[in-house]
């Protein structure tokens, strides 16, 4: 047994992420250390309530509820709270400390990164977040490093598990939303409140996350474009599985050149649900997995897969960091800071640009499609594809026709403010869905 | 502008992949110097010949013959002139005048990782190899460092372009191997000698390397099994269609629980033709991508998908790295060394254990079925699914049956006798083909 160093590891929170890095570095210790090149001593469990019960049996002399004693003298902190206070404090304290801190707090990173990073900085310590982006799939080492050479385009991510899950669910089984998310509330892939899932506030902070890493520019979670799933109908599922498609909840993260955006180069980045061709390694992805989809100008296209979420999964990518945060620690040297100086700016909405499905509702008579042609041409919205229905009701010619309108690459302002006129038109009876269409 | 630190660059090798890597990092320098905090200039570009043609236009004066003369005083050494020698010399060199090094040389690095890590961990300098394994595909630092806290179980990968695509055309082309070999070179998709590639030589180099961070363990290139793709004839593939398999070359990286093994914890390293169910991820990687399939305790399963070749997509990969050892030499430190001390075995292939398919053409007369399972039976294989076809020759019944044996999880060591066995047996016409079963 070669003599290792000794690390202090101090973790706080204990919750379904937390206990089971605790058991796990418990269980495997001696060949963590074996790979760290240091013991791993667990020093303690911070948490507010040490007799709470726990996923997993934990020795019960480890739970402490004063987070600030643990902190003071630990080398490797984990902070697993989640939210933003108090896990700010504990991280910034235990950053000036001169601990290194690994964390899953994609909340945090996403509103406080900045602070975080600058704090870390400073002292020359090191933040690890493997586990804030796509759970345990390793996608932050990449988008840091490995592509850290190239420049990204775009990135394409599924990475919320329970909204993945849902649309998953009601593009098999044809079922609906509402009765989905309850299945999905009894199975625990949903939350009490589902509304950070599915209203895609959990996968806007994720968004923010890697396109700070991505286009190496601190990304605002204000600057992000969020929309969620919740008025995604079976009848939108069944149209998409005609035409090819299927729904999927994305965040898209997009580096704008010169000609996209009028402050020269750009960013875009933006969670919606968007219609993925069946032929997209992203259509593939089923239940709640989570997956990343990025295209660099030189590694060309790669993808990212595996469990988006789960308290064992998202244990593995903190542990992965603690190995990491030891072994940094025995070699010496400061940490290394994020990498922002891009500094690129961050364009509302607006200004992004994909194709869209526009399904309307229309009276059934001559020159309809002449007319609304007309107005999307005057939009600057080109037309790619059109089918028209007639609809029936009660067996009988209703007098409305169901128009499906694919476009080429539209701006979004343009696009939306056709929309808004032809909602206004006489002949449109009703706009019944407006869907981008990304990964084609 | 930063008031950056100055690092100079030396590129051993101006090929396919060192011609892009020259090209990107001359017309990114100040991007990338923004992301390493570090100016990084291309001190020169090592050839054996200053006059041959390169595949993209690079300064004149930029090359040089003088290989050791440009590794002096260089803060980072690229080394991508490939094969074991002069790049071994150069490499150590290199290290030993205090550079940080990064190779794509999986050749090298499966042949003589131990000593060129050795080297690396007596000064303190660090290896940089993600381009080594997979091309473009980040896999090495998600293997390294992201699931350093993990126990990964096992690894299958599509890590040969050339070989997937050949198996790929012959697949959905019903093609025979010989003629889109042909064509695979015409496009250069395959070398004029094509033998690293279709005899598994560059899989098991990859394997190799691949296990060695998997498992922690310096795994060497003699203990990789290896089989190619030049027995696979278009029956097999039809076969394999209509059993809801395809072909695929897979490096098989596993981790031997004690039951599985003589030995304790061990681990077997594999490359060979395998049946994978349609239905896996796997399955889906077409044309000459490659994609590693990690089955890890805690994250569960993950997939790393992308070019595994190509000059400028491998390219991305060392350019990574570079930004990686720039970084390192700011923040100051030691490298950290590769993590080898779990040390397990390498069993030979004989221990390995899997499902097979065994294909026999038989005389077609009663208790034939009766005497190959007993022969089996007596083998220790036991049998999941027959079928069995009567052999029409000339609209008659020829005499003959063909038998497909699906097995359960067998021995290698076992199989292979009771092959043996059934191959002399009186009852067996041929053993038309026996393949492994990976992935369900």
């Amino acid at each position: 047994m070669i003599d290792h160093r000794h690390l202090r590891v101090a973790l706080l929170g204990a919750g379904a992420v937390g206990s089971q890095v605790a058991a796990l570095l418990l269980k495997h210790g001696d060949e963590l250390a074996d790979r760290a090149g240091a013991s791993l001593q667990l020093a303690g469990i911070a948490v507010r309530d040490v007799d709470a019960p726990r996923d997993v049996d934990l020795p019960q002399e480890l739970f402490t509820t004063d987070a600030e004693s643990l902190i003071v003298g630990a080398d490797i902190v984990i902070e697993l709270i989640g939210g933003i206070e108090p896990a700010r404090t504990h991280l910034l304290q235990a950053i000036n400390s001169g601990a290194d801190v690994v964390t899953a707090n994609k909340a945090l990173l996403a509103t406080y990164g900045s602070e975080i990073f600058d704090a870390a900085d400073q002292v020359g310590a090191q933040v690890y977040y493997e586990a804030a982006a796509a759970g345990a799939i390793p996608i932050i080492r990449p988008l840091r490093d490995s592509l850290a050479g190239d420049r990204v385009q775009r990135i394409m991510g599924i990475v919320n598990g329970t909204t993945n899950y849902i649309l998953d669910r009601m593009d098999t089984e044809g079922a609906e939303f509402s009765d989905v998310l309850a299945q999905a509330q009894a199975l625990g892939y949903a939350e009490a409140d589902p509304t950070a899932d599915v209203e895609g506030y959990d996968a806007a902070q994720k968004a923010a996350i890697l396109a700070s890493l991505a286009f190496h520019t601190a990304v605002p979670l204000e600057s992000v474009h969020r929309e969620g799933i919740t008025a995604i109908t079976t009848q939108m599922m069944d149209a998409a599985r005609h035409a090819g498609y299927v729904i999927k909840l994305l965040a898209v993260c997009e580096r704008l050149t010169g000609q996209d955006s009028p402050t020269g180069e750009a960013i875009s980045v933006r969670v919606y649900p968007a219609l993925v061709p069946r032929s997209h390694p992203l259509a593939s992805v089923h239940g709640a997995n989570n997956a990343v989809f990025v295209e660099a100008e030189a590694a060309g296209s790669l993808m990212f897969y595996g469990a988006g979420a789960g308290g064992v999964q998202t244990a593995s990518a903190v542990l992965g960091d603690v190995v990491s945060a030891a072994r940094r620690h025995i070699a010496g040297g400061v940490g290394v800071g994020e990498s922002t100086r891009a500094n690129l700016p961050v364009l509302p909405i607006g200004h992004a640009q994909t194709r869209y499905q526009i399904t309307l509702e229309v009276s059934d008579q001559a020159g309809v499609l002449a007319h609304i042609a007309g107005t999307l041409s005057e939009g600057h919205v080109s037309i790619a594809t059109v089918e028209q229905t007639v609809i029936a009701e009660d067996g009988a010619d209703s007098g409305r026709a169901r128009l499906v309108i694919g476009t080429h690459k539209a701006r979004e302002q343009d696009l939306s403010d056709t929309v808004d006129r032809l909602a206004d038109s006489d002949v449109v009876e009703r706009v019944v869905s407006v869907l981008r269409v990304e990964g084609d």
